[in-house]
């Protein structure tokens, strides 16, 4: 479905961007919420990123792949972490997580060219 | 993902109208849930249309959205109300309710044009 | 399962304060989202808590149905809107949104005692 | 948590009741969704019933187990039948669907005594 | 959004293939667990994958929809067997379920070609 | 609505050891599955409970919320990871998210005891 993810988290980007403009008090306070969600301290921020992969996956949220997948990366998650990472979505996902976990790992190999 | 939101709500229409002529009698007690739900009485019908847009939005139903934003705008609601559906949406909903919302927003964009 | 909702919602407001104790910035943070998204702008905050009841029927969230049917009574929602609402989520959910409507109706009925 | 589904599912029959009194069009309609949708035909009433147990298991939906439980317990469904259903379900719904998939068989084992 | 679901159906295979590749071991265990799920007992096999085409659209997969309907396929089931099944998912799952639904008919309709 | 998550995850164990019994060939290899998903390698064992009961959270599950909770304190994981868990899923999951987190939090305290 999808050619390829850069080309597709350009347009996740693009329609945030847009909500912004439209509701920016409600979305600035969401933007707190997932810096200091995602903020190092007794976990750090690579592995919040990998654990924010695995609920977008467990809720079979494509977007949300391609934007954790690109923040994992950015945070040097390689991909034997995100392949484990999506291994745990699957014990928690079954079927759907398998799919999803699939167009995950697209993602990142995608996204890490 | 989606070029435009006009050409995508055909498809959903298209899909739901082979629906209906496989199995008529259930699609069709679905058509008079629907209608009486969406009836405006005490909550007036453009709100009930807000509000299956929000739960659209927090369900991660991308056809949800197109269908119901267009009724939306058939029943009047402006792009600050859908703004508004979709931050209340995002309480709800956190992170793909952000992606989902900005499809919201296009979808409106698209559809009201 | 629930004798009466205000005894739930005592347990609910509870566990929410000790969260925000264990990570005061990202729940301050959802805290600043939840009010700029639910205050009266364009929509009114009766009925955008009556939609965030209408995603958490949807979303089968007990605690939330708790915490939303108290909000709406707090604005003033009346029986029937509650009601109406949960059409729209049984439009929008099915069966399950069936029996957490009944929750939510439940709930009503106990929080405006 | 539920120390015997029998009382459970009384809980679900009053609430439902009392929404059916509340919404009488919507639920009447949805009423007709059921009927229609589980009435035997190409597929049997009981597979049928199976079928929307394994969705209530995969959906997290515990009313939902209860009721169709209840009712694939009296189109005939046994304890084998039933097991198997919840097996698909963990195929498709991983660990949620494990723990879900154990209340169903408890509700079955209670509700069928 | 999907011209053709033979097409579709290709790109879950590959992406299926890549995550096993990955992560072997627990991807081997999850087929097993598909297999042994899956496999004719009390209940027979074209039966499981009606209902697993029923989680699939109540939950909202697309892939999953399309795996499955092949696999009902392939197992002899018929355009009226999918579309009862559809019909239950969607007594289950209302609005949602409806447009996933339609893409499961049209998916039965593709790949029985 | 629990009193104490000691006594309840013996309720969780109990329904599942039942399950077992039922189906155990399908049970065994999802149990396969959680072992291999589960195991340190590139992600260390107490981090992949912490990344499953984030999506515990996330995707509203109580029974798996006790069970992971239970087995991110065998693995040593602390209060403060715990706590920042639930924060990442509340960036994922809104406010459905704070009271399954309350829960998580309520668990971890009970079962740490």
């Amino acid at each position: 479905m999808t050619a390829d993810y850069k080309d597709y988290v350009n347009g996740v980007d693009k329609r945030i961007g847009a909500l912004f403009k439209a509701v920016p008090k409600p979305m600035g306070a969401y933007s707190q919420l997932a810096q200091s969600a995602s903020a190092g301290n007794a976990i750090d921020s690579k592995t919040k990123e990998l654990m924010a992969l695995s609920i977008a996956i467990a809720t079979r949220c494509e977007d949300c792949i391609a934007f954790h997948a690109r923040a994992a990366i950015g945070h040097g998650a390689g991909r034997d972490e995100v392949a484990e990472t999506i291994a745990v979505a699957v014990e928690m996902g079954g079927g759907p997580a398998v799919v999803y976990g699939g167009k995950a790992l697209q993602a990142f190999d995608d996204l890490s060219k």
